[in-house]
């Protein structure tokens, strides 16, 4: 995912958010729970800049966004931006967890411009138990910097929850997407729509607005629709990378989509699958997942006689007026402000 | 590990746990923050049943069993068996985490009498994602029949503390062990310990205890002392276990050791090492690691020069000793009781 919620936080926000991560990662560095060698302390100083670091830090920062427009202020106390970055960076610690192993269940190459952590020489699968300590690194901070607050426990929970999520989301990819023979019959909207939401809407955006709300002193079970609305933006977010897959600027969005070659359960598919008569369909299940360059134009000429980009134009405005009025009927309009600054973030992005 | 803390438990309590087991997995199952399909409800299902039976349940059933010595009562509630029977097979799903994940790293062929998890066909790196979700499972089960305790938060981070001990132990092991050319300057007592102790001693021996302590309502911060004790012991454990891979009946233990071919950072290599002149350190360089059954040959010759069996059994004799010493010094004698039960079933075994 590309720009997702970035940050209006100026260049003194993201200047301090960097700052705080060189102090949380030394206090991981000397956590009391484990005796390092020098080693193995050099091992997750190395390992933690690799992983955690080199992405945009977009989740991160709108933690303290979103926590500025709830308090209602723009400038928070020293410690209302330590703890509001920590958050922010422990889903950064997050994404870098779900990354490192993904990396190696896809078998992918590069990440963030640089060769994945596994295919780095001497880490190889020990990259899968570095994962787990990126995880466990969360779970110290948090100890570490919230035990004690009245919502320590629900800090916890947040974090627990969303992670079985994504994993859960990502279980339904691996075993629709990787099981067995291609079978385009397992492809649907449904199945797409869990996927997306599971493995990639909790953790990206209700998780950085539920970390500001409980930050907030707010229970986070009186914010059920808020919840609804960021997942269904996160769906939305991801519909635009499918849609950008195939019909994006290579040039701007910075790559070259394989998602057809790749037989990946894009939204672009199950539209297509959910629209072709008995012949189109043949066409999908005889060129769909190949890497000849005549079986993918074939696929995106079909794209284009069942008018796929038009149907992606009426589910963008059909969505967006959807989620403008969820927006407008929350009683709070801090609320408010925080979701029309994740939605505007988004909305028609050409990247 | 072979025959860890075996519980006292009678038929009764090794069949209601079994039984505890169905309850929780049928939970799991139709989890609510999970839109489960057909096919991913299938996977959850077998993939559980695959990782996490099939062992002694030696640690889930010993929580039970100091349960109920904390409790000085042999009989336990419905509600106190379902709870403490919980916190058992957390336990139990926290070492099937653990084992799905280091038998990819270790590239082992099977585990329990099967094949390892990944290497069934269709499963392959969805194992990773496999073990995370184990992982999950701890924390819904932990929420769903703990969350409102007084002690809840203290379980959440009992079980995550744990977690990253036997990680940051997983690691010490993986970059002394595997980490570029085989180097045997790595080795040393202190390393030896550091990773026993992290690797084995805090899940195995002191998490149960622990467990049982929290559902008493004890605080863990008075139990340091316990801590100390049973990590001592987990660590004694691990010992035998490597003496025994040298020097056991293979035909009692049910397998051959292959420690010395396997470059295994053993306490039997590390006394050697301790002990050795630099003409008996140059038959270890040359010899240790290698699969040439003369070169075992010569590592085990040098054992026996080195009188390391006698070694052994003086610190099996200390070690005792200082348990004893230390358990008795313990205020409670229900405490007490529990880690001479522990002590008992591994003092002086044979496999």
């Amino acid at each position: 995912m590309a720009a997702a919620n970035g940050s209006a936080g100026g260049v003194d926000t993201r200047g301090e958010f960097s700052r705080i991560y060189g102090v949380l990662k030394e206090e991981l560095l000397k956590d009391p729970a484990f005796e390092f060698t020098d080693s193995s302390r050099e091992w997750i100083d190395r390992m933690v800049d690799y992983n955690v670091l080199g992405g945009k830090c977009n989740r991160g920062l709108s933690v303290v966004d979103s926590y500025k427009l709830l308090k209602g202020d723009n400038v928070l106390s020293e410690e209302e931006m330590f703890l509001s970055s920590t958050l922010g960076w422990c889903i950064e610690w997050l994404q870098a967890f779900f990354l490192v192993l993904d990396d190696i269940m896809d078998d992918s190459h590069t990440r963030r411009g640089q060769p994945c952590w596994f295919r780095v020489p001497q880490v190889g699968s020990i990259a899968i138990n570095d994962g787990i300590i990126l995880r466990n690194h969360i779970s110290r901070l948090l100890r570490l910097h919230f035990k004690g607050k009245p919502y320590y426990a629900d800090l916890l929970d947040l974090f627990n929850e969303v992670e079985f999520k994504t994993a859960s989301g990502q279980l339904l990819d691996l075993i629709t997407t990787h099981e067995g023979e291609k079978d385009l019959t397992k492809y649907n909207i449904g199945v797409h729509r869990r996927i997306v939401q599971y493995k990639t809407a909790y953790y990206s955006f209700y998780l950085p607005v539920a970390c500001a709300l409980l930050l907030s002193g707010e229970d986070l079970t009186n914010y059920g629709a808020v919840e609804n609305i960021l997942v269904e933006m996160g769906t939305y977010f991801q519909v635009q990378d499918d849609y950008l897959d195939c019909y994006g600027d290579p040039e701007f969005i910075g790559k070259i989509g394989t998602d057809i070659e790749d037989y990946k359960c894009s939204w672009l598919v199950v539209q297509a699958l959910e629209r072709a008569d008995e012949s189109q369909k043949r066409v999908l299940f005889e060129n769909y997942g190949k890497k000849d360059p005549a079986c993918v134009a074939k696929v995106k000429s079909l794209y284009r006689e069942l008018n796929l980009e038009a149907i992606f134009q009426d589910y963008e405005n059909e969505s967006y007026k959807k989620l403008i009025a969820d927006i407008e009927a929350q009683p709070s309009i801090a609320v408010q402000k925080v979701l029309k600054s994740f939605l505007h973030k988004i909305y028609k992005r050409q990247k």
